[in-house]
């Protein structure tokens, strides 16, 4: 740059004029990494959470100029004012956000938020049956248009454990050829923390429960995994473990089968998410598997 | 789970009927996370880059048992065969490896690679013209179809700076209120980093350059950054920001103007996507704005 | 390995007496990333917040075998235990978990427990005075010794605004070169989000509370930050900012001289940490400053 | 604040002065998360790398004002010349640039210098004997006084895979009270990702090389991990692993014996650090060992 450089820092721009030759449409306006404690009541018992939010709104191509730092200003106060109320979901919370901004935002013709937050639910371990409190990641999202439709999401993540199949098969095979009598139990293999993510979108009256995701997404692991295990707790996990051996594919398929056997009145377009991630503990990378479908393209198949 | 579960512990359940039973196609199916050095040769003159690899095939119904273990297999050996080789760009070699994946995986419809690296370029301070290696996030993939259809993306990160118009009317105007003559020069104003991203996916014949990206993306910001600055550069810089004074929304609909503008002749269905997030200085959140279009719509507007 | 690693892996190796030849005792054995929602109450109002736990015992070097999985075990149902109860402090918690520690690790010398939380605490923005919820980092620890000494830790994350001196001095040069009366007001800099962190570790017996610590780094910053921020707000926060502009080695020396007034009577081998980490708007890295010393060293200098 | 705010406002402190009333001493001041591309030759063969760096001079109480953007800016410079030329390895590039920063900063008695790296080494896979490249974690250190005096480190990061023998004892114990036969080869037990660091500090004339300490951290855990695995290697390394079962404590033992071992002439004073970190397929959290001591510790125990 140099003096050319210097030589435009002589005289300053017409700022509003400038800015009124570039009139493109914008998606998504907003803040992002927003953090703040907030309360989620559930059948009368208050959950303390602690929700990252992402919040937009769009804005038309002709507006531009002051009003754009009060865009901001106006997605903050509305969080701000939500989080302080109690709500009965997280996807409510979102939902009662973008409502607000259609309202204040007069020109936006659409508004989005999402939350996400770590969640603890209670399980027992699996022999000696002690209570431990385990963390799962949970998701919500709402998008409203100014005409009225709206789409929720609810989403959770699992962090639990699968074993692969094919290496024990493998394994089987080299110890009965080493004339071991390996038929009739599980034989050794690589198994890692797997993260199984469900995320179901629906218009806004589907009644989707994120408990029930939790549900579905830690059975379809090969086991969970838990905070505390007691004398006797660990064998048991890992025997159930190789007991349901299952790739990244696996995991994903199980989920879909839950899924659509659990909705069957769920709308056709409710759209569907699941994915597998394998912290492979026999690589430095991780193994993915995915899908995403409507509801009536899984109930086809 | 208790004495139940240690029940069920008691039989292997058979895998593979079990497996069959769950018949559903899977999206991606793949490797994320996969890291490599690679070289890429622009001009004659080679860069060595370190590459993050996500990469996926799909996965039909029907396709399950012990060819899944493969599947990770084929895509860790084609992305081991693809870095071992120069390429001409990091779109060319996601292409290549999603060709030899579709060829391997004779049953998927549908193969993507992803890859990110750090990238380099020298630039030249504001004021004394000093040579400055500065980093720049570089990101390609590839889509490629059973059928032949292929596209490609293309994008950047460039970590510049944006310093607010708002503020700054602001600023002036209790200057102004105390007495003091602040017309004719900026006053002062919060100012931040900000990431501008700019990502163009189009037919796999259009050519789009990345330095080109980067720099339409750095000269949408109200200033680039700089990794060393010499005495004077410092001031040289600081004013540059202020007498372009950007919100976020400013810097979006910068880099949308110079895409429409540099771009004349690709397809009217090339996909853009135009980011810019603001870490600002004046709040613990991030200000954020986003458009995604096709080049016929950017061209209408 | 080949051939060789298929022949080793014919006779299994005798483990424990593997183990026994590397007989080294280990300074700290546990777990890290523990994460669970707990309850601190402070003067009779509970905060609910998410903590994440790193803790440790050490292991003498004759301890092996079967009981290495036990420490992993008796850490986790300490950890359990203690987040059921609610603490008058997060540092009050460490120390519970420690001195359990001590207490079923009887081989162990010393304890270790490690826990970090968001923390938001109301606050009132510069101008309209309007209620704003605001993050803050809290950590705290506490080390026991088998002897009974104890050091217990305080630290809190406060993330506000820099505001260079050095770019302000250099603006004002050049505006005054080209005639502009800039004398009696603040002139444009480079400001940016700054991480300021202070952290006390004493004796059990001391008492710091991580309020004061939080008003102390937020005190030396240029300015705080607010997520919320209504008309007018976001100048009169740009002018104190700009009236107070301060380098990394500034903020720190500020922190520093208010822990020195703060705590005449804190022990002379009281350890401080200030460090200020400031998210250069002008460049890609970040600028750092850092102090550790005791008080001692402190009240001389 | 409110109008007390603004009040303070209206009056330009006295900057120069203000910071002169804290004449505190400063450990260290610099740049952190520096990046740039750099080259290590190592036996004529030259690495391109991509380094991340910290770098740091202390300050005297006595040194401040406009001073104070000169540190950062002689240490961003001194960073820029040394990765401009080659290196003979990252430990004598971390040194040159604390010497010159000794040179440069006349009024500092230390200087810092950190840079870490991704690195990469071939290795063979288990059975076939396949090449693949695979990634480690290289790390080193400089620190300089004044007075000559000089420390450097060398580090490594080796992601491999530990599986646990307790849960293997247990497994087995359990198929035998069903009446397998199942003594002679290794039953199921969970596994996982395990990252071993292996560091060592000495004095500038000790000679490590980080190959060496790569290699004895990889031999550490219970197997390798290979980023391409062909058939057949998968279930060889997966025997190997279950034929070497160890706790995160047998990892740091199992390194703490090798450096005792390997280096028999390297100072007393010689500093190592030993960790395994195990990413627990069975939890949420990691499992954690760890030593820190001088050979001179080691070698007594």
């Amino acid at each position: 740059m140099g003096s050319a450089f210097l030589a435009r820092a002589m005289k300053l721009p017409d700022v509003q004029a400038h800015r009124a030759a570039r009139p493109f449409r914008l998606t998504r306006v907003g803040v992002t990494g927003v953090v703040k404690p907030l309360r989620v009541s559930r059948h009368g018992k208050p959950n303390h959470l602690v929700g990252s939010f992402d919040v937009f709104v769009d804005l038309p191509a002709a507006q531009r100029g002051t009003h754009m730092s009060r865009n901001i200003e106006v997605v903050n106060r509305v969080i701000d004012e939500h989080v302080r109320k109690e709500s009965a979901s997280l996807e409510d919370l979102a939902s009662g956000i973008v409502h607000a901004l259609l309202e204040r935002h007069e020109y936006a013709a659409e508004a989005e938020a999402q939350v996400s937050v770590d969640y603890f639910r209670e399980r027992r371990t699996p022999l000696n049956q002690a209570p431990t409190l385990e963390r799962y990641g949970l998701f919500a999202s709402a998008i409203a248009l100014r005409d009225g439709a709206e789409r929720r999401t609810v989403g959770v993540e699992v962090t639990g454990m699968s074993a692969c199949p094919c290496a024990m098969e493998g394994s089987r095979t080299i110890l009965a050829q080493r004339g071991h009598a390996v038929e009739g139990f599980p034989t050794i293999t690589h198994n890692q923390r797997n993260v199984a993510t469900l995320m179901i979108e629906a218009g806004a009256g589907a009644s989707v429960e994120a408990d029930d995701l939790i549900d579905m997404a830690e059975a379809s692991l090969s086991a969970p995994t838990y905070e505390l295990l007691k004398r006797g707790d660990e064998t048991a996990l890992v025997m159930h473990a190789h007991e349901h051996p299952r790739f990244v594919e696996d995991v994903v398929r199980e989920m879909l089968h839950h899924v659509v056997t659990r909705y069957p009145s769920l709308p056709a377009d409710t759209l569907v998410v699941a994915r597998s991630e394998a912290e492979e503990s026999i690589h430095k990378h991780n193994a993915f598997a995915e899908r995403a479908a409507t509801l009536a393209e899984l109930r086809e198949s």
